[in-house]
């Protein structure tokens, strides 16, 4: 996986913030020839396909900042420092809905933008949910609104976007894919 | 959509680049609170999925310098200032693949890190693929290796994380989707 390798000649940390960090790497490319690259340094984050026993996915809506607009997305948040992808899973569904899982399974990870940043998402699928009693809330900064939507429902926020990336994108065509095979079987 | 908004009090553009820019925005929270976001403004991209007549994916496999590996990935480039999201996927099919596409349809555009980016990305399947004779390469900076490969392998390179990024994976569930809706239709 070195293929095309580009080597570090110099680095420079133009930023680093609360969430995000910010470097400049001088790179010899393998013509030999030199080149920059601006990378985003990012914790990791998971998500959550959170799915009732009705069928419904579990979203929520927030405000984003980067985009001037609200979304509708499935649960998401940051890793803490050295916290296992499937503890933050959890924590970030109490956190956002309300809501635990009997059954929470990892389904894939990815990189989101791998041209500028190294942010990894893991993606969770969430079954058995069941309402905890007095759930641990939002983060103080963190203003979201509780909604569960049909599939059918999620394809029209698509549609409209409403839902409007990447990770919900795939969440929804996961159920799809899902509910395909599920009806095969029955077939 | 402007639920929850968070009102920009400040602006600071600390870093302006060849790619993405970094601004830190002092906001003020629904509840009257301040905070502060951290966020890259990118241009934009577009990415293809791209679908031979035998019903293969068009790959490409490249370093990525911010995962320090290369990965295999959909065809895929940045927007030029006030270009037509088709047209930088056609450019980008023909520079990367060699291929020119008959058939080249808008699929779904979708934010890739809403949290810290306004990076959006424009999916695009190509079909009737036909070799453009001396096309346009790649950009001086990019290195890049062609690769055509089936659902089953690219099913496979994604539990191996060679397919390893967002868009790629959803391309990689889209074509399994549409297989079966087509075998359904058969059925």
């Amino acid at each position: 996986m070195k293929k095309f390798e580009e080597k570090t000649i110099e680095k420079e940390v133009l930023y680093e913030g609360k969430i995000i960090n910010l470097q400049i790497e001088k790179v010899e490319l393998p013509n030999g020839k030199q080149s920059a690259r601006e990378i985003i340094k990012h914790p990791g984050a998971v998500c959550i396909i959170a799915i009732t026993d009705e069928g419904k996915l579990v979203m929520v809506e927030q405000y984003r900042k980067a985009l001037e607009r609200s979304i509708v997305e499935i649960p998401a948040g940051k890793l803490e420092p050295g916290e296992e992808p499937i503890i933050t899973a959890a924590r970030e569904l109490e956190e956002e809905t309300g809501y635990g899982s009997e059954q929470l399974v990892h389904l894939i990870s990815f990189y989101t933008s791998p041209g500028f940043a190294d942010e990894l998402v893991h993606v969770f699928v969430a079954k058995n949910l069941y309402k905890i009693e007095n759930a641990r809330g939002a983060d103080e900064d963190e203003f979201v609104e509780l909604e569960e939507i049909t599939l059918e429902e999620a394809e029209r926020y698509v549609a409209e976007q409403r839902i409007f990336d990447a990770k919900t994108a795939y969440a929804v065509q996961y159920l799809r894919l899902q509910k395909l095979i599920e009806q095969n079987k029955q077939d």
